[in-house]
């Protein structure tokens, strides 16, 4: 009996070494498919693929599984290291300095999905090899929705790939300075054709603390400030939780109008405010459905006139 | 016969010499005083204080007559020079470089107000020398809101005055990096608070192209994305058309609770957006109520979902 997949997350599920000038906390659950799967699975049926080595603690993968995180595409490479990033914020947790990354397995990795996962009518590709993107997506039947993001690494590493990679998708998010290193270009606007340009449908830049702005091939535009907190603990994975919002949002709807995209961009805000909160995915396995409804309120609230 | 003066403006008219890396204009109309001005004369009965030259065309302000700022507060120093500011963007238009600043006239005024001006129930105090701002105030009866802005200049001029002059005003128009210094403080946030605690009620931090936060002393806030704009020409001037848009409109309802503050916060953007479309106050010049009103439609349009 095969299961129908709605969300399929693939990228890189790690151990995250955080410091700051506050707190240092050490291989707790972290990388950008691990934010994605479980900010996503608030919203829709997620299945995560990911390879990982054996090093990775059985509660990482439970806590997976506790917020209803499909897990049965994670690979376990036996005698293998599971990705590692270690980084350090400043003062003001807006610049993060990188101590050490240790791809590990996720480096040769080639990527495989469980039978039922070919049926995901959503795909997500997190911050993950744009090779190993452009082969995952030939496992997929027919996908109505495929989104990536990409990061310096790749971009730096091999353009040509990344740009192939945008061609394959419907749309990208991506932060601002990588957009403007990708699109060699410093208005954002104009990063956001350029993206377009090259195949994807849509486009939405993500500046941090100053919030999003979605682009789409049709013209329209959708800026919006983000959620307003006092007091961020860690900033890792907002980017990802925001992914992981906006598409869970789309894939629970099913549908993918301007309308549906413009409260997949608001969902996506409120669980990148959540995912800040606390140190690593901490935060996100402690809410509901009912917290991030609440917040959504809230947010609508905070910036209606 | 004295005439009731709704919102008197007090700050710079200037000579501006703006180099852009498309196009340099010489010696055209600027000044925080003018901008602001202009932008508030679109929503009530503007008036304006300022010292010029006689070396300042009669033509400049004629054009500010012709939008209907009253400028019988305009004294006229004979043989004085106009201030005038020189300065040049880069490629992007996001980085300004100052290449020459003369204060001429500006710097020894001892500003003195028209009679019928000391009615003002609301008052703007624009980039002006804080102790200038401090005795101005003075010649007022019983204004019903004060707001003032400051710029890096004053600030590390005299950082005391300016604090001395925020303790006599109700509200605080100031750009983010000009907040973070006056405040010693990165997060902006904390910056309002702090801003607040000298005595202000509220604070609004612009943010350029990211938009503003308006925060209040009953710890309300309201961020706002900047409207969205795909080419913008000159940026001088829009941090003032904000402000002038922004007490333009309370002035016009006569009304400070949360509600039209937040309108007002949305007049602003839209007043300065449409600054950054020409060089210098050009399209400021151009445009009527209605198109005004036709752009706060299509912001509210642009950012409801």
């Amino acid at each position: 009996m095969s299961l129908v997949t709605l969300l399929t997350v693939f990228g890189t599920v790690a151990l995250d070494t955080t410091r700051t000038p506050f707190r240092t906390e050490t291989r707790i659950l972290g990388g950008a498919a691990t934010f994605a799967s479980i900010s996503a699975s608030m919203f829709t049926q997620t299945s995560l693929v990911a390879a990982v080595g054996s090093d990775l603690p059985a509660d990482h993968t439970k806590a997976l599984r506790s917020k209803g995180v499909d897990t049965k595409g994670i690979v376990t490479v036996k005698g293998g290291k599971t990705f590692h990033y270690d980084s350090s914020f400043d003062y003001d947790l807006s610049n993060r300095t990188t101590n050490k990354t240790e791809l590990g397995v996720i480096a040769d990795f080639d990527p495989v999905i469980p039978e039922g996962y070919a049926k995901s009518e959503y795909v997500y590709l997190a911050n993950n090899d744009p090779k190993q993107n452009i082969k995952i997506l030939q496992h997929f039947q027919d996908p109505k929705l495929v989104v990536c993001d990409t990061i310096e690494f790749w971009i730096n590493g091999g353009r040509d790939d990344v740009l192939k990679m945008i061609s394959k998708t419907d749309g990208v998010v991506i932060n601002d300075n990588e957009a403007r290193l990708l699109c060699k270009e410093a208005n954002l606007a104009r990063c956001a054709k350029k993206i377009m340009s090259w195949g994807s449908k849509f486009a939405i830049i993500k500046k941090g603390e100053h919030g999003t702005v979605l682009f789409t091939s049709e013209g329209s535009i959708f800026p919006a400030a983000a959620f307003f907190l006092d007091e961020i603990v860690d900033p890792t994975g907002a980017g990802d939780s925001f992914a992981g919002g906006f598409l869970g949002h789309i894939a629970h709807r099913n549908k993918t109008d301007f309308a549906t995209m413009k409260e997949a961009v608001i969902y996506g805000n409120v669980m990148g405010s959540f995912a800040v909160e606390d140190f690593g995915v901490k935060r996100l396995l402690g809410i509901t459905k009912d917290d991030v409804e609440e917040r959504y309120r809230k947010y609508r609230n905070l910036v209606q006139f």
